[in-house]
């Protein structure tokens, strides 16, 4: 077992409502490659000094969940292209002092479209107008998926998460071959049992992606699989997301088996 | 085995340069009480902004170690007598933001000085002039040890002290009942092999108290039960004033076995 001691190094989260996901994730995999690290989630009513604790106590790394990510830029030193091309930050990296701010999910979402090998000519329809809605948007654009709509309830947001990424708009899709679910639909809570997309769309696609974590398997992922389609669930974006945050706060890499194991661990709550 | 999530409470230490004992202690007794609490030992270059972040974070508590401890006062809401009578705090308490000071060592010297039935009349020699000394001091006085002397090479930082608890000051002693070192002299280091009080005086004296922590048993300790003299040792009061800090931040009352045995895992490492 770990014993803290003075150098143990600290990562913490910041949420307006924290789950237990990342602190779980992190902890685990820190007991299981033996890492003196230490990870803890908060919320706060002032993020500024939440920010200048990152500095004050030395913390090394800082997990950004809403409605942080976009508030907690003026008082960073720096983004990288992740955060910047959506404005959005969800890993803050404390080097000696300087703050430094990237979008794990931008970066997630794209590495498990590469690895998909999903054809970038395939049509995607991207259903949301939220902040995870942008990052995948961007996360699209930036693999090369130039035929990409942008579906949502909310025109003005979904309008100008599309033409700042170079997709089309729609308020009514008719057909795609890649379905994106960005929205809550799916997921644990009031909409648990309702599909994001209908089965008409369904039917004619041929990869289907939710990127809601809550359930790991929401109806649309059962609905996608029992139509023999290959997907991506919001498990996978999720745990890859908080892999490259580990990544970047101890220097170490995790293999996918680890990374699949320390993301069951923290579901299993 | 604990895990940590997000209600987990979170006390830390704030120290010019900090040791494994207090990250130990509290951390020991929270495994063997199964509380959900965590304790880690940070320094700081910015106190306000470290205790902006005991506010921002909801950090229960929080103990200050040189060179904090007066620096600290303008930054909390209120201070208890055991800190204000010596402009020194030792402990702060968040109750939902409201950030009260105290001092747990003038506290933990009261209480053994209690505990060992020490007559008030006896004559007591305090050496040094520092603020653990300044602890003491206010210790004696409060417990009604009306002649006592404070005997430090600082004449001015020790005639302050002696003046502000009504104790007489010297730079020579030439007796005493109750010797008492506050310096850092048998302190493991440069000094560790000497004495605080001559042969001479430790053979007039009925009782020796070594406020030194580290090793527990000091030179002047040792010397002290080959003379079969009654001992209060810096382990005992740094234990001590570890279990009273403890009980703040927990509500929870620690047993003389349970701090003994936190106390000898946290001098283990």
């Amino acid at each position: 077992m770990r014993v803290l001691n003075k150098d143990t190094r600290v990562c913490i989260s910041l949420a307006g409502r924290p789950s237990d996901l990342g602190t779980r994730f992190h902890n685990r995999l820190y007991d299981e490659l033996g890492l003196d690290f230490l990870y803890k989630a908060f919320t706060t009513d002032d993020l500024e000094g939440a920010v200048r604790s990152v500095r004050a106590l030395g913390i090394r790394g800082c997990s950004v969940s809403m409605p942080f990510k976009t508030a907690i830029i003026p008082f960073l030193d720096g983004l990288e292209p992740s955060a910047a091309d959506i404005d959005a930050v969800n890993t803050v990296v404390n080097d000696e002092g300087r703050l430094t701010g990237s979008n794990t999910d931008v970066e997630a979402v794209g590495e498990l479209l590469e690895r998909s090998g999903l054809d970038r000519d395939l049509q995607v329809v991207l259903r949301g107008s939220g902040s995870m809605a942008s990052a995948v948007s961007a996360a699209l654009a930036r693999a090369g998926f130039g035929r990409t709509t942008v579906w949502a309830r909310n025109e003005a947001a979904g309008r100008a998460i599309a033409e700042r990424d170079g997709h089309a708009f729609t308020t009514d899709p008719d057909s795609g071959d890649v379905l994106v679910n960005v929205t809550p639909i799916g997921m644990t809570g009031p909409d648990e049992d309702a599909l994001a997309f209908d089965a008409g769309l369904l039917r004619g696609a041929s990869a289907v992606i939710d990127v809601v974590a809550l359930p790991a398997e929401t109806p649309l992922i059962r609905a996608a699989r029992a139509e023999g389609l290959p997907v991506i669930t919001g498990a996978e974006v999720h745990a890859l997301q908080a892999a490259l945050q580990f990544e970047r706060y101890t220097g170490v890499a995790l293999t996918r088996d680890q990374v699949d194991r320390a993301s069951r661990f923290a579901r299993s709550a």
